[in-house]
């Protein structure tokens, strides 16, 4: 069984009354629902946010996390930079990272992928027509193609990331704009998806399709070895041949 | 200078009257024509066609050639499957390949990848924007982000091909569909770059940003060490102890 | 549960009295045995060779083959190419495929890579060392490293194969050489693994540590998605206008 | 012309004889005077070091340098992180970054990489064999397959680093450890180059095979864009339609 914690920054949510008509019970417990719904048994879900202790990531919560979901948008800036780097280290030991939509600007995300993560944007309910493009992929599977999501904000190329390992989902929007849209990066023992749709202002965890997709992208990030920190080794000599 | 040669199935141009006004050329001599606007001195170019003996591509022409230029759509057929190995022999060994819309169902593009290269398309006057997905690529360098086709035939997504080692245009058609439109690839010594826009019943080969990018594919697909076929080798024991 | 289908060339069990002192069993049942002892109840194990009725790969054996292990060596060219076209369909379906040692020769690897798959190579019983470099990887769950083989061929690089996707294993040779001996590829919907070790001269597929990889990527390379092969389909205008 | 810019730390050779020895003017002024003596007119080559006000690496400097080689071992934590942002900034503007051996612990490396980037080693004159894994690579171009290094420190995998995006060198040492020992990856509009030999202990930068890599990874890293940090775009509604 997967443990999952699902991490949102609960701003919009607190002050925001567009948003809390969309989202009653907050971004963070629709997406956590989502997954139950999907994953059932095979999956046990928590939530954490940005105004606990610790913004509920203590050494302890991580430990018991296979997969982290991260949400956040207008806050990044008060993400704690200790716990940044605790998120960091569980990720390179093996914790599954899933990183949506906004979160491209999250302190974690940059920190992970070293560049600046910038991209084009518009927020004036586009139609966004999400495609695969890796065949057979684990991430898509079950996923039409394409997905369509009737409105959501548009972010367009040019986005500053590395290449990603896998790229799964590329964007179309009305507005003729693309974006690459899925991307798999492994990184230390652990592994990353970025998931591009999910604004604050519509009601995309709410959509089967889109559910369906994080159900797919926590299992594949989950990990498949015990969690560790790669890390230095000094290697005696004269090494492999006394073995040979 | 590089020597690059343009090859053309030349099949619509004889019979075809719409595509005859477009391209009163052909189409080789079109795209031929441009590359040595763009590129001038720094470039020798020839064409070849497939009604020529050899279909143009006799050992002594591709032994010349640094780039060749595949534009191939209603003869894949006809193309005679020696020259196809000796062309992928040529690539294997150094020489570029640039291989041009309908060219992803060329015998030597099928052979190259290994995939089936198959998509879905409509010819109902689309309208293309090419969006730059890889920063600082020199295939995309002066190239307009997006850059504005203003009618083409449309390749959507499912492309099947390996995952490109790196993407560097991505397409938006006016009916949503997606299409990973410049797609670079290593080959033993050679190098390929898929490039998408180029129906022959468009006139996009005489658009100067077009004829940019394919100057900047034949500089980047030249080969810069001396053309060899990678082939087996059987080393002697001790080996390199005895050099140590 | 996973359908396995193990594949030998069966020549050298036939005429070579050391392979057949170190696999009485043949090498596609001592390959067959090692899998059901790390996976048991999780996978159903077959075996097919080249001297039966279509080397044993009908259209039927196929579609029941979920992952598709394939030892070749001395007699590639006796393949038939139907069967070869076959199971790259199967592939590019969906229908996992590990390429053993040398099948990096064999037509159906050929195929899929598009490129000359050559090496270097000496039979001198030198020691290999086995070494994971993509960290918490799946296919080297519970694999020591180094794995050291005690005494095999060596086969060093240039090894003339598109970069793979993932890189799992590089491995070292006593006389110096290494060799990417662990490539991940996606081809079409199906994965496909290329494993070095395994000669025919030296009891590799014995070694439980050689069983544990093989019984990973067989895990590794199992269809997620139902199989399907990618084929050309005509989009209909507006498109998805229409839905928005 | 190139501009480089060659960075040393300069420490070892202030307080250690034995590298004042090897390196009598110095590894940054060694390294230097390599790539004027492999690339002659095509560059102009300047060297800074930790020791210099803003480590030399004022805006300026950087501004008008195409490509920087960082080397720095005992001093990563006294780089100044101002500096090390100046660096990535122009890293992610089109910059091409060179970073020499014990820079995988370099405060620019991590941060461009987002891993721990640590590995194992051993200093106790390892032989050292790299072998080129990328055939046809610009950075290979010249280069004997495999090139001797007599003695160096060893660095083995595993390699915290993300799978490079294309992998050109592995080395094997006289223990049987392997290694990436050439890896490049594209980050926002920049190249980065990470070359593993060159260990304060070694003559390695007064090998010629060894100043030929540097010269062709300073080739390969040049901007070939105008500099440009990628950053954020509002795009206005209704877009590209209005173009069509």
């Amino acid at each position: 069984m997967l443990n999952v914690t699902v991490w949102g920054e609960n701003v919009h949510e607190q002050d925001d009354a567009a948003v809390q008509k969309i989202y009653p019970d907050t971004m963070h417990e629709t997406i956590a629902a989502g997954l139950r719904a999907k994953l059932g048994d095979e999956v046990k879900v928590r939530t954490a946010w940005l105004q606990q202790p610790e913004h509920g990531l203590t050494e302890e919560v991580l430990a018991e996390t296979d997969v982290l979901t991260w949400w956040g948008h207008r806050a990044h800036g008060d993400v704690d930079d200790a716990v940044v780097e605790r998120v960091q280290e569980a990720v390179l030991s093996g914790m599954g990272l899933i990183a949506l939509h906004s979160a491209h600007f999250s302190k974690i995300f940059k920190k992970l992928m070293g560049t600046t993560c910038s991209l084009d944007w518009r927020s004036e309910d586009d139609r966004e027509l999400l495609w695969t493009v890796a065949a057979g992929h684990p991430i898509a599977a079950g996923v039409p193609h394409p997905l369509v999501i009737p409105q959501e904000e548009m972010y367009g190329e040019l986005f500053d990331v590395p290449q990603p390992d896998e790229l799964v989902f590329v964007s179309s929007f009305s507005g003729g704009e693309v974006f690459r849209s899925g991307c798999c990066y492994r990184r230390g023992q652990g592994r990353v998806f970025y998931f591009r749709p999910g604004d604050q202002e519509y009601p995309t965890y709410h959509q089967p399709e889109v559910q369906q997709i994080l159900a797919n992208a926590v299992q594949w990030a989950a990990p498949v070895v015990p969690r560790q920190l790669p890390d230095v080794h000094h290697r005696k000599t004269p090494g492999w041949f006394d073995q040979a």
